[in-house]
């Protein structure tokens, strides 16, 4: 039986691809949940899929991750640096948790060299653009 | 006439009594309301209860107790390190505010040490457990 | 044919003219969406006017202006200083932005001296009470 | 049997009630001492008071306790935020710890925020007057 | 009667329109004074405008403009996060005081983040370019 | 009738013309308080002279000022930088306060520029050596 | 031969006894000139008096007092806390120097708490009004 | 022709395996060179393997990267956080750089957190354990 | 004749061999006292031992070992890292100084890192035990 | 035809040679003209030599030089810690600028390490002496 | 059979007693290391002595005593302030650590204050001479 | 006799010329060899040329310049910022030193603002080019 990974995405990743494609590419999040699906069917690995706009929805999704997955992948966007409520909501989570950013966040402005997620997650992932998702599941897989 | 008490819960606090119960014990989100509800009695306060992990439902909430509520007992829970909204929330309530937090927020990590909340609050009680709660009321009682 | 200007109001804003009249005046948010109509009407500019509590909601309403709008008028109230989020959204909207505050952040609490959505805002307006608003349209009228 | 609480106040309380009334009210040390007394028989609770504007003396009174107390409730004070020998006196002390502040001290200077004490306290009260040296007790009879 | 309104520029801005014409436009302090003297005369202000590289000057004209002027509008320039000695300068004078940056300023260098200026000022408009001097016009015929 | 001055001095104070003359000079304490008496009987000032190396004691010498004194001259040596209580009992003193330094605390180690005490008293008097506390007389005379 | 002493004025102490008379009194800096005048005259110190709001004619000043003073008493009002080319004026001089606030600074604005000149002063006066400046003389003439 | 990929590692590595086996498993540098060798014939890639405790060793070694290798896989281990010569040594080399650290550096000491190398590199993998240094070679085969 | 070496001890240290025996061992005070006197007598050194809560009392003894010691052994404990006045005291004693910690208070929080006596001491010994204090005497015979 | 060079010397470097010789050496600003002058005659470079101890008047002959000159050589003294109006009229020039300290400020108090100006010049020299003005112009003769 | 005790020496101890022995005395590292091997006799402790001017040389020989040392004294010199490796190095050894330093680095320049080393050796004693090297040996001995 | 100078050369400056050439140039460090050595000549100075990525390395040549050398000229590179080995190598050297940056440090990111050799060195040339190594022969020569 297929393990169970949820993946969720925090704000502004619903306009993936389709915003400055010069920096993200043209590949849009249907695409990299597909991408997961096809990686997680050959590491035998189910994907739930979730992105949210709301840090009370993300909280609620990993509050219902609890009962079901057995183990999470979030980009946290920017909630990463400034959600505590996401933090405790993963702190509550038993299974392994990996942070993805698909850019590297320790070139960007100052405020988003720290995140609050960093500090709970076993792994990070970050500047390796949407095959940081993909590569997240091998360590599941592992 | 009984005086109507607001108390307000902030983020993964629906799962208080069932996450870390070594730490936080057995006792539920209901189970403080209804100790709340039975000491209200006791002191002639009319209890109404909330929890929400959305930061923007807690804010519109506060606004409704502008209307009814005598005072409020909030735990802002991780929104009290990164809320301005839920203080501002709070400075258009005319009433008296106390805020509870289950646990000592000063033996925590150092970004728990500081609380929004606590610059508007009249009182803080932390680190008493769930009997925070009850013991609130007895404020809004004197 | 006019150009369509998104008003955004953050957290609190529904209260204004009903709350602490004697700094904030008798003016409530309706009044404010009032005279800019009018003043859009002058300078050929339609008015899409927002007030939301939810930083997701802000989110959202961001993104649909990345179809819609030619330009961004936001308060952000309280998320000024917290919300990476909404500074995200916004660096997906490539027209102008003109940040306005009611009160001038300057006087007040250490903590509200930074705001997140000045580092992407084309302009910034603050202090001069609703009277910000309507000038800020001026600027897209220019 | 009744426990043995001791109740310990730091510097300048000997002066409570006789001091700016406008801001701490009529009541004084012996008011405080009588309704903890009282308080005390209600919960089978024995109180042993004291007061000294010497941090050394408070540091010989916490050592005494560790022979006869089941618990400690202390204002601190001005020691509060500069006293590390009170703090290493606490931490010699083996029952739990109630820090009781009567004002809200995160509503005051910034010099206030910070209690030495607070890092090893079980619980901690602030702002809710001389109740909270009653409310402390309640925390001991459960 | 017009009111009369002093308009104070500080160093560097006699080169407005000479220099770095990409950033600035090629519109000259000259041209900024016969816009703002246009626009008093709809509003009935009357305009009084001047420039100086020297704090010690700006001061001078500040203390004059207190036995004479309605209102001020200042751009302090490089002084805005220098110079306590103009702060105090408008400190002295009783009437309303407007501080204009022609760039966003908190898109700048993090020394340009802080203006001693806008902690007296009643408004700030930054980044609106040379709009903003006629836009604190308004402010002063509201 | 003349009034009653205290004047208390901190810890390592009782050596002062004993250690370091080459800096501090050959005038002891005893003779600080000669000088200031004859002072004080030309200035109509009556002298109350104390030294304590206890921060409890000074702080009872200033509960017992309450009582009897018309204004306090203090220097707190090395309490100035460490003693909150210092700084609350003088909170409850109610006449004006002039604190002493005989040496220029701002040309030392840069953990003694900063005195709690400066925030509460009339006025300060640093670096004129055992003159200050003449001159201080003058303060209360006047 | 009565010693020369320079009595330098910083910005805006021109208004004294003009501007705000509730805080710092009617007392005019003409006053305050005649004042010291009369207790020169009775110490055997003339008094050379000047006042600029121009920080280069102060450090101009400080030179000529370099031929011509005994000592030199400054109220550097705003420079003190921003010109270190006041300061490095008066490394040149030789004579002592007094530096006089009329108002307490460590009571007032943090960045007021910091002043350059206090690092070169032999003393430092503040908060004792205008009669700062007389006891100033006070050191000259021991 | 397959390419070349240079992966270096830092102070202390030569021991992984062989200490703490609790924390960083039995797996030695030798197993991890296998397994890269492995994975890289996999993909087309030829792996230099290197190990120092030196960091003159790791700039000489980038250096000779410059003529040979297709990009760079590095855990720079210690010296993340105190090396500048390596920082500017891979500044000089024009290829993709990936920094794996085997532990999560976010959870340890904050002195761990900040690391020059990730101001240069192209994507971080922290925390996933030995493999990291597979997965960033996939990020090369890519 | 034997030199006379004062020995200080800060509070809580009265304690020692009777709290947290694991980490301190359950040698006390006395047992230390006994084992300097005995290395004393073999280095021909007395020992003149003291313990205070009070720092004021610690004050007190350092004035009376200028009269009488060629050095002093002191463990300030909790007064380290908050008594300027025992720093200042020290500063009045013109023979060597030694001092001991019991722990390394480098491995301890953060606010135990720094000493004030630190920057007066000859030499500081930490985390070697009760040993310590035996060592600092081989210091003073030298 | 020789370029023109102007040399600008900011506050009290009008007194070099004539205080602190033992520190500055005997030579005088004219002397250091003089011998910019002869060594520009060698390099073909017209000096224009200035001193001012007003910030507005450096930044006036910075305005004038931006018509005139091929190269700024500014020594901003005091001013280069303090003055962003000198940076930003700096920022107005086109041609090299080269700063010139005559000590080394590195070796000196903490406020002066930071220059503004250092940020805008090409190449800055200090510690040389008044050598550093000669080597200068090598710079611009290159 | 004696235990093998590892002393290393960091960067420029090479130089002890040959450069400015007014303040580090005449005696060299070699004659350290004669006064150890004799104290070592004494107590039963072999002594391997080491020095080095590189940072991974010192690591390698830290990674040599894991195989062969009962324990290490360690005067890490300049390294103390900068070196994660060598603390990482120290953090794969078993057995005891001691600190030395020849000077007391609290009264030097505030960079020194700081020692990666101090936070894994069990005990530090600095200031002491070269005997704190004796001392150590005491420290295994026991 | 001509006087010998050691020029050292710190991390990657070996690939001067040959990397970033639109930056640094295409001059080698083998050119700015000989251009010193034919200024040399001219001056009467000899030159020892050095590079070095080694910090250890760096530091043996200091030490040998010790006995040999009559100044040296640095160019510290990367381990400007982080080597207090260098900075106490440079301490055992008595003549004078040159600091050299080809870049303006000052114009780059924060952490190479400072250097620790800057606080030793006599004086310091920065962003001249490899000029600025040319002229730090002419302060050798006055």
């Amino acid at each position: 039986m297929s393990k169970l990974i949820y993946v969720l995405n925090g704000p502004n990743l619903n306009l993936l691809g389709k915003r400055q494609p010069e920096i993200y590419g043209h590949e849009t999040l249907a695409d990299v949940q597909k991408r997961m699906e096809k990686k997680g069917d050959a590491l035998g690995l189910e994907i739930a899929f979730f992105q949210s706009n709301h840090e009370g929805e993300l909280v609620d999704i990993i509050h219902q991750a609890r009962e079901q997955a057995a183990g999470i992948v979030i980009n946290p966007a920017a909630y990463s640096h400034t959600s505590v409520a996401i933090l405790d909501a993963l702190n509550t989570f038993e299974g392994p948790v990996v942070e993805v950013h698909i850019s590297n966040i320790h070139k960007r402005e100052a405020f988003r060299h720290h995140s609050y997620v960093s500090s709970r997650a076993e792994g990070v992932i970050a500047g390796l653009g949407t095959l940081g998702y993909v590569l997240a599941l091998d360590y599941f897989a592992q």
